[in-house]
């Protein structure tokens, strides 16, 4: 992990990656439990000043408006309407959904995830001035790494929208669709013309933020994950989830605290916020990560 | 496979895996694209003449209803208690689900599925005098055995409960529990004295059975499988979806014509009632599997 400064948060990651893998050792855990789960907007890639799938929606929603009057009214699409960053991102996990639910709906799952790849591919952060999914922690995909050498099955657990993610995740992170969990809209099978097809509709199905992380990890994995990291109060049950189970256990809060090589927000930020984790991790026995004394360097090398 | 019988269903079988891992052929699928889904009562072992997981809520009604006299009058219940088999297997996924969810709500996923292990380690099948996990199908596990060696990845799909099967399914099938996708019910996290846990609730979630297959998995995938095996009409809409997919697709039905070695039944049964894929098969080139004609055995030798 090459962009780690040596310190308390890289020697604890070391340290429990050699116990729960020393076979003889009293904290062995079965390669088939080396389960990790990782949020992924502020803990895997930017979410500053909003959630990339903020950004997403923006777009649409403003090419849609003309058709939809009462959106300058309603919330969350007024908001994304006047660009209120603000209230967008307070709007949740739920808001940036249910949008994506109502300006997506009718697609199939495939020509969603066209839809953000084409985005992706073309869309510059605003405040970066790089395409999104450039905007990745060089650190933590180096952990990624790490942890799947030593025989870890990696999940993620999002609050943004599993479709979303799962057109990038692979190429972006090496974790594939099969191992992407997140908030989800209500999709209908269905037969038109003699053609199957799966479409997506204006409705959520699940919200996979808060309580509903642990929730969801059952739901998807069936077993109680030995490692967690994320970075907001909405990772906080999944952290406390994981953590409490027996034997070896693991759990990181990464601290947006580097101003400026990123940004610098936790307690009374309308995104990512972190109020109880960061007051609780101590206690915990969780490790706290500053971006800014932990690692060298936050993004990859530009290509 | 062995246990196959030389004939038009193990070719099909074999011809596929041929097919799409010739690295220079046509129809060539790169090992992250092999997804092959199972079906699992009456496709990988016995339903008959009810599912097993019936059979494992018919005792825990009896224990209960004591304290539940509306039970006696109140469908799919009134049925457990009566061990009317036809009207608790008419009551299909959603009537047996939701009977789990009434018997079983306040555990723990790790508290059911200790229950589940235990009935499975003790009960015995009435036809069969067999545990009901010895009953599964031996040409079954060496097929799932074939497709792993051929680089697929296995993931049950069961209208069945979600966390009834994963008790067992690493144990059985060698399929991890996050490779099940099932039926569930509503799971509820929190904090009670300080300790955190999930908590089963006596609500349905969602409903892995006909249309809901193809929405599962999507949603537990997210990519469409190539290969999918079933033996009911409630896995048509699976089939129908994964072979709707462009390149090399599978799909086979499980025929249940063998009387004399476990049972026969198809379009007029009230378990694992097989009439449109009957039908359809052919045209829509499936594989139809005969117990009788393409089976050597159907259930592993006794230990």
């Amino acid at each position: 992990m090459p962009s780690w400064n040596d310190g308390p948060a890289k020697e604890a990651i070391l340290s429990f990656a050699v116990r729960v893998t020393k076979a003889d050792g009293p904290d062995y855990v079965a390669p088939a439990e080396r389960i990790a789960v990782f949020d992924n907007d502020g803990t895997l890639w930017t979410e500053w000043p909003l959630y990339t799938q903020g950004f997403f929606t923006l777009e649409r929603v403003r090419q849609l408006a003309p058709k939809h009057p009462e959106w300058c009214r309603r919330q969350p699409f007024r908001a994304a309407l006047t660009g209120d960053f603000k209230t967008l991102a307070e709007s949740g996990a739920k808001g940036i959904n249910a949008i994506v639910g109502a300006t997506y709906a009718g697609d199939t799952p495939e020509e969603f995830q066209a839809e953000v790849s084409e985005w992706l591919a073309t869309a510059e952060h605003p405040k970066f001035k790089a395409h999104y999914d450039r905007l990745v922690y060089q650190p933590m995909l180096e952990l990624l790494g790490f942890l799947r050498a030593k025989g870890f099955k990696i999940f993620i657990v999002s609050g943004g929208g599993v479709e979303f993610m799962r057109a990038f995740s692979e190429r972006v992170y090496g974790v594939p669709p099969e191992q992407v969990i997140g908030s989800s809209i209500v999709t209908r099978y269905e037969v038109v013309d003699g053609k199957s097809r799966l479409t997506r509709e204006a409705k959520i199905n699940f919200i996979d933020d808060k309580a509903g992380k642990p929730v969801g990890v059952n739901q998807f994995i069936g077993r109680r994950p030995i490692a967690a990291f994320g970075n907001s109060d909405g990772d906080f049950q999944m952290l406390e989830w994981t953590t409490a189970g027996a034997g070896p256990r693991f759990g990181l809060i990464v601290h947006h605290d580097d101003a400026a090589r990123e940004a610098a927000y936790d307690r009374r930020s309308s995104v990512g916020r972190l109020d109880r984790g960061l007051d609780e991790a101590g206690k915990r026995g969780w490790t706290l990560v500053s971006m800014k004394n932990d690692w060298k360097t936050i993004f990859p090398p530009r290509r």
